[in-house]
């Protein structure tokens, strides 16, 4: 695999760039008799969409996703569900200017090392467009997840540069640009990025994303660990540059005494752990940060060389977000929804006709 | 694959437990023609090894690397290199104690959920004891990626609860129990050791790992993109609660204007990225940092429960490190390894006939 | 990977259903800088393409193959490359009244019993209309090999029924519809077809394709194996049930000393390895044979049961080919396009710093 | 992987030459909870070792398979399984006089076109030594079928050279060392061998594995279809040209009318599918035949050429079989338990929730 597909037993193979004809992906791998309608993926995506408020990008996409197989009379069958979105805001002009130039903090210069050349329209395969796909693929996992296993998956900023924001009220994260748990705290958000984008600068964000409701026993104990794919997941995210699971880098300072989460007949009594116990989710809640760096595309002079390694002025265009970070929560929460279904079907394989011998502990403290 | 493989096209399946008879892995799809010798392995070995210091588990095991195949008058074949360690001081009746118990913040709950029953003795599967594998195997790539392509790999403890350490003498990690990179503060590391010794605690810590002369193009835009891959590695590490790339955690508080990496005829002026644009190598310096968590073995009493979730008291016995940490730090660049040289082989794979077009920059700062 | 994906390093992953909205894929690993456009692909697509000819089905389908992405300014990029195929003539009602009904040699029953369900129209997800999809992708593959390897494939009719075809021209067989290798006999295979339709039968098929200009030191030596490969690869093919490399069942009665194919400075004495040796090319013509059953689909009256397990009278309805192995050609030619490019990449990725040390033989005898 | 892996789920990674130290493999995916001792393996591999009769090669092995990890108070954990069988009669001077020249028919100029030099002794890697750990292997998965899920497979020799045999009394195959299903045809085959042996010859062989009670839902629609995976084993069998799945070859003079196999209340009227419809099996009796070619090593004198391409006179030594294909039969059976193992868990992975909503067909004829 060249790297486009995740996932081992329920798996997503995309394909597409930010201004080619239009982003897709396969789902192989999902149980049949799922009910399943194109607006069941519709919300997800809607949520990541670009232009729906005046922080992000401008671009005008509707991100209409069609099913293009895989689902009949309304279930799916079993057989891969093909998934389309075509491209239709693709101002591809705004990038002739930099077709020549290597932007700083982008892929353009990885890219002609590695292929010899590049689709340099908006970032092509770069672009953080690509997570459309990502999103749409994990809403078919999460509805899965959620009806027959009961796992319910939620996310939110956590930080935006200097501004650390807490869960006071996670449900409301959906209902603002910022993914912002804590409505008190928007005013001084949208302050912040107005800003930002007057200086024409950009920032730094971490998000956090959580699952309520898996079950002890999902993951594998060496490699391809729960806590290990769902690092690969979160660092293969656009901008992503740091994943802690559970306390993260909080357990470098921590002893073993404070660190470990004591089990009681009545659960377990703290969660540095972050539901994962030698690569196995614990029942626990899934507890997954990670941190993204500011977005490189900034109007900010920088001074960057052409392709021939020439100086070359440059000054950012198109359509930008000052923060990535605010449009990684669904991105950050189809990823999550992603691993744990690939390990759940992976657990059923090879454990289905496991007797429980011991009881299941209740989760205890989130 | 059940999780015990590690690579697309340079792999390692590895398997054994604590306690059991033995410990192998299969290496596969090594070049042919690399001259190779155990010895060639048993130098990394032995920087993971137990016992060697008063610092760390006192199990006595001279593991000793056999290659039972894929190496012929003393060149590798191209065929899989089978490599065993057999066990030696296997005091297996010291877990006779935890049989029908879970010990806090360690797999034993969640290996009996997945599996239905787990082998006690030392933690099975679950032990770091497996980490000896990774370590021969990457001691291949190792060598492959410094003869043919001039990488080099180091690294060093950054941080050992509240010791923050600087690279004052990187070279000198290797000549000290805790792989610390500034002599000056060995003695305070000691103390500090022994004093945890006393409290009968542990304490988590930090280890940065770095390679040097990676070239530009290797890893993959999207899902198994460089730094995924490489958050896959080292997140399965025994211990490891999170894990950054470059500039890591810090993004979440820098502008754009100071974490892009500007580039200029002489090289990159700064290196945020730690190494990698949009999945790729970008030239630079390769930096990954980890946090892990403080051994959960302790002798400070917890109240855990046993396998019928009742109450049980539980003293943890057996022979423990006090900071994992300390030990991961040859581990940690092993997986380092591994994971470029499966991308090095991915890349040539697809690349091999892509004709340069842009010159490559100097590195840079590093 | 739930069975949708094809290859390790350059794959396919296909998607769609007969009667669905689209068939599509994407082609993976693909190295960069293919010149490629959309009639690259249509030539072969319209080899297989029903309605062509009065002795194939009577569906009409443009099959116009459109690329989604990974292609920019005429060259692949490296990325993933989409493809698609819309479905226009979908005349589903046709199938409402098998809607009930197990098909004998469908897999009608069968998919019911994995999926709970199945997609009725037109075969669904086991339609060999889905191998449209691998013929597009084999065309990519078959490209790049022509054009950067000198690797030349072709196929022809072998065996249809009772009636042996030798290739006597096979470059004729790409000119009329049996595929048929010798011009001589096509009066007698459109006689066989005639009587056939008209008595509401189908018949089996053979169908053999070779490759040139393979060289030596393609493959793997024990599980995949090229020619191991190669087998899955056309076993996979609707309505394949025997393959054979080289001598293939004849070897059964070969003795050793007739069997082995001597080498000479002036080449290979024969070819009864066809093309491989202990699973690795040899640098002769690669040659494999298929056996194709006769189509299920007949007009010839059988005695099927329904989905309750009851006897129930079934006429099968819809377009159908008499013998579908005539049309399996250009299938054929495509997965061993497809299989030949994998294991070109893969031994470029393991191999490609060895130094020859053996001069290559002449391939000798096809 | 670089081909030494087979399985997506259930999978068995080998490594080992002829004439190394050890043999040895990994298998991974078993499910937890299977009783497993060394015995349970003994019996299947013993049925393979060589030197067991006068009819085969005269090596001694013991051929003692040792389990070292993945099996705890005799039940499969669900962790890998190591095995190791340690080579003991390595006669390997007997191939120094072969170092330089390259033997017609064996795999020893593809290894050094491929890998640049190979390991002489015995084939290396290319040696049926190799497939001892694939019926160790295969005795775990069929231990599993059998145990839990009902499936029995067995084999038997169908033909050698010209002597076509039926299963008369298919048991006894296992009190012979042809594995000859016809005690009537031991005196005929003895005689065939002895003439073959005083001639310096060998000679091809055909035999067929089936599995009975497989439940209908198995395998995969398009590429890692049932039949296609079955393919794939069979033919990365060392001296493997030819597979068939039921009818195979006849198939293809067969009508519809006359293949398709149909189904009444009562069970299928025929098997020419072999058990498998559009890649998923039926219900019906798995059927798989395979055209092994002669051994390459004899002594009738060839005129080979010498790794400098120049000619060089060659008499081949060492131990062989006269017919390779009389062996063959415990290989095919552990393939064949291999591919179905890995196909009922991926099955249980993806559709353990369906819920049956038509019966079950009784098999019907075999």
């Amino acid at each position: 695999m060249a790297g486009n597909s995740f996932g081992r037993v329920f798996t997503v193979t995309s394909f597409g760039e930010s201004h080619g004809p239009a982003l897709g992906c396969v789902v192989d791998g999902c149980p049949p008799g799922l009910p399943l309608t194109e607006s069941d993926l519709q919300t997800d995506v809607d949520r990541r969409r670009p232009g729906t408020s005046q922080y992000t990008s401008q671009r005008r996409e509707s991100d209409t996703v069609r099913i293009l197989s895989g689902v009949f009379e309304g279930r799916t069958t079993g057989t891969p569900i093909g998934l389309l979105v075509e491209n239709e805001d693709q101002r591809s002009r705004d990038y002739e200017k930099i077709k020549d130039r290597f932007r700083p903090g982008h892929a353009d210069y990885t890219y002609v090392q590695k292929y010899g050349f590049r689709d340099y329209r908006g970032g092509g395969r770069s672009s953080a467009r690509e997570t459309v796909m990502r999103v749409a693929a994990g809403a078919i996992a999460r509805k899965y997840l959620h009806e027959r296993v009961g796992v319910r998956i939620h996310g939110y900023l956590a930080q935006l540069g200097p501004i650390v924001l807490e869960p006071v009220d996670p449900a409301s994260a959906y209902g603002n640009p910022f993914f912002c748990p804590d409505p008190g705290r928007l005013k001084e958000l949208e302050a912040f990025i107005w800003n930002l984008r007057e200086a024409g600068d950009s920032i730094g964000a971490r998000v956090t994303v959580k699952a309520d409701g898996v079950p002890p026993g999902w993951g594998e104990p060496v490699f391809e660990r729960l806590d290990a794919d769902l690092a690969s997941a979160m660092m293969g995210i656009n901008a992503v540059k740091g994943v802690e699971i559970g306390a993260g880098f909080k357990a470098v300072e921590q002893r073993g005494s404070q660190n470990r989460d004591e089990m009681t007949p009545q659960g377990f009594r703290s969660n540095h752990a972050g539901g994962v116990l030698g690569g196995i989710s614990s029942g626990q809640q899934i507890v997954v940060s990670i941190a993204l760096k500011p977005t490189s595309s900034i109007t900010v002079p920088g001074d960057p060389i052409d392709v021939h390694g020439r100086p070359a002025g440059i000054v950012t265009t198109g359509r930008h977000d000052p923060c990535v970070g605010m449009r990684a929560t669904p991105i950050a929460e189809a990823m999550l929804a992603l691993v744990l279904m690939d390990h759940y079907l992976r657990h059923r394989g090879q454990c289905a006709d496991v007797a429980a011998t011991t009881p299941i502990l209740p989760a205890g403290v989130p």
